[in-house]
This record gives structure tokens, C-alpha cells and sequence, in this order.
């Protein structure tokens, strides 16, 4: 019986384990943010409710690369003169203006027909007043409620065996348990895994009380 | 072969008929309900904010026999002075007050550690004060959120079997499907099967928008 040296033989078993461990991915880590009402602005917009040329300002970093809270805020106005104030701006400047209220905000401002929509489909909702310290701007559309949705990058999407447009559940537990049955898949690979839930869905399940969340198919 | 009578033949088929009938009772009616923030008064509360001997005027009839939305409301003033104007009572009296509101009313009013609870249960809960138009009253206890619940009568507990103190499911289907996994069970001979919802929750699920809902075991 031939002999093997112990390199040879710690190589093979070294192969093995990591072929065991890579057949077998680790579970990303999910993080579950409950988003405020906010917007986003374009360019267009952001000067003529800032002046000409202004650029947003962090606020705060967010959890995915590249996006933050900006410092900037404004007032919404809408029907019968209901206010807003403070809605703040999140960065960066987006091609077209959106602004995303829980129903709770959208019915306490008088707009009681805001959509559930995906962020960019906007064709057809409704539009309000936006205030800043340079101007007003007249938003014809892009209120929405924001669905529920969970970004995730490839690997991410291929280890809970989904693609992009998909829809899993989440759900939390703890004293007010709720599942999420629709939570809309959005795959980029510039994105970390994070579902995002409005604030009425954030207290509905008690989100800052909850122990133990699930995402599955 | 003896013969049979047309109206004895009738007979037999109508008892068989009415015996199944019978076995397989029709469902309940199911009434979901979103409860706004609102509170109940004690008799020595109601004296002390609207005067001694005030009586509770009927604003609107609720679904349960006997309870009302009353005319009167009150401000309620949490931590750091922020208020909650027009805080709605419902009727009739207690013997204990006490204050329901969703997570996003306790967050405003900077209560941010109000509990879950059942009605009733308010051992622990945080105070607040209450204005009325004759005094103010400083509630030690009895800030709640309450908890998701069916009231429903031994007949329709009988029907989805199940008991006081138990606990249901409620799905509600659409474009934002939610489950709710803790529906408290609420049996009363004197009560109509009605799920009761916080605001946070029906505006969560959008209640308001649902055309499918399920209450089961």
C-alpha cells in the first residue's frame, strides 16, 4: 500500500470540507427597516424648491450603499390645504419625483386614493404641493404608498431560490404576530438584502418590539 | 305493498331535508372593524372632565348592542406636552377608564412603550392626562394598545370551534395581503362576531381597499 505524505492528505480533506461548506451557503443576514414617510426628488424639482444647482446634503448614511437621508426637507400640501411638514428628502436625485406615505399619513393629508405601488410606477397617481425655502413645485403625480418589497443582490435571490418580480412572505413574530404575504423581490447586485415595510405595517406587527423575523418563498 | 300517502311522503323529505340543513350551520357573519384611537370613562372621570351627573350623548350606534360613539371627546396630553386633539369616548361607562391607541398615535404623542394588550388589562400601563371642558384628569394607568380580537357569541365560537381565550387567524387578501396570527378570541352571549383592528393594522392590510377576508382557526 502506497504511502501519502500528510500534506497530501490534509489537502484532500481541506477540499472537501470547503466543497461541504460552499454546497451548503450560510443564510444572508436580513435586516428589515420600516421607512418613514419620505420622497425623492429629481433635479428639476430640487431647484426650484432649493434655487438652481443646489445639491442634497447627508443627513444620515442609509443601509444601502450610496443612499442616505438628506438634511433637506419639505412641506407636502395637500387637498383642502392639509399639511405635511418635515417630509424628508432621501438621496440621491432621481430621474422622476416620487413621495411615499403610509395610509395613515396619506388619509390625515386628505388623499384617500393613494395606490400601492412598486417606487417608479407612478403613471396615474396622484399629484400634490411640494414647499421648499426657494419655491413650490406643482407634482402632477407620484404619491404613492410604497409596496412592501425586499431588495436583494443575485447571490441573495438565488439562495432563497427566487428571481426578480417574484413575491415571498415575511414573517414576525412576537405579541402581535403578522405575515406579510406579497413582499415584491427587487434584484440589483448593487443592493444588500433589506426589506422594506412602511410605518403602518412597521406597528401593525410591532417591528421595534419583534425578536424573530422570517423570509421565505 | 302498503301505500303511502303524497303528504306523508312530503313529511319525511321535508325532516331529512331540514335535519341536514341542520347539521351544516351557514357561516356567521364576518365584520371587521378598524378601531381609531379612542377611550373609555369611568363614571369619576367623566364628573371630573365634563362635570358631576354628565351623561354621554350618542354620537354614532357601534356594531355590538349597547355601544356608542359618544359626542364628547378629549384631549389627551402625553409626555413633553404633545397632545392628541379630540380624542373620541365611546360608550357606555366603565369601571375603569382607559385609552386605545395604534403604535403611530403613541409614537406622536412620545408614549413609546405602550404595551399590547386585551382590554381591561391595565395593570402597569403607562398614564397620561385627559382635558375636558370642566377639568383635567391625571390617568395613572391605562395607555394601551390593544390587541387584535374577535367578540364573538357561544354560537359562532361553536361554529369555528373554538373558545374563549383562544386564539385565530385573519387573512386579509389584496393588493397588501396580511396575516394576522393572534386574533384573541372574546366569547359574550350578548355580542355579534366582529374583529376589531387598530388603525395602524387596517391601514397595514388596507382594510379599506379588501375584498376577501377569513377569520379560521
Amino acid at each position: 500500500m502506497p504511502s501519502i505524505a500528510r500534506a497530501a492528505v490534509e489537502e484532500i480533506v481541506r477540499r472537501i470540507v470547503t466543497e461541504r461548506f460552499a454546497a451548503v451557503p450560510a443564510a444572508p443576514t436580513l435586516v428589515v427597516d420600516a421607512s418613514a414617510r419620505h420622497m425623492h426628488v429629481s433635479r428639476e424639482h430640487l431647484d426650484q424648491l432649493f434655487g438652481p444647482g443646489y445639491e442634497l446634503t447627508v443627513h444620515r448614511p442609509l443601509y444601502q450603499p450610496g443612499h442616505f437621508a438628506a438634511r433637506e426637507t419639505v412641506t407636502l400640501i395637500g387637498p383642502r390645504s392639509r399639511l405635511i411638514s418635515n417630509l424628508r428628502i432621501l438621496g440621491p436625485i432621481r430621474s422622476r419625483s416620487q413621495v411615499e406615505l403610509a395610509f395613515t399619513d396619506a388619509i390625515s393629508l386628505g388623499l384617500e386614493n393613494v395606490p400601492i405601488r412598486l417606487s417608479g410606477d407612478l403613471d396615474g397617481t396622484p399629484g400634490a404641493f411640494l414647499m421648499g425655502p426657494r419655491g413650490i413645485v406643482e407634482l402632477k403625480e407620484g404619491v404613492i404608498r410604497a409596496a412592501i418589497h425586499a431588495h436583494m443582490n443575485p447571490a441573495e435571490a438565488a439562495y432563497y431560490g427566487v428571481q426578480h418580480g417574484d413575491e415571498m412572505k415575511l414573517r414576525v413574530a412576537g405579541l402581535a404576530p403578522v405575515t406579510f404575504e406579497r413582499v415584491r423581490v427587487r434584484v440589483d447586485k448593487t443592493t444588500l438584502l433589506n426589506v422594506h415595510m412602511d410605518t403602518d405595517e412597521a406597528n401593525a406587527c410591532g417591528l421595534h418590539l419583534a425578536k424573530e423575523i422570517e423570509l421565505v418563498k
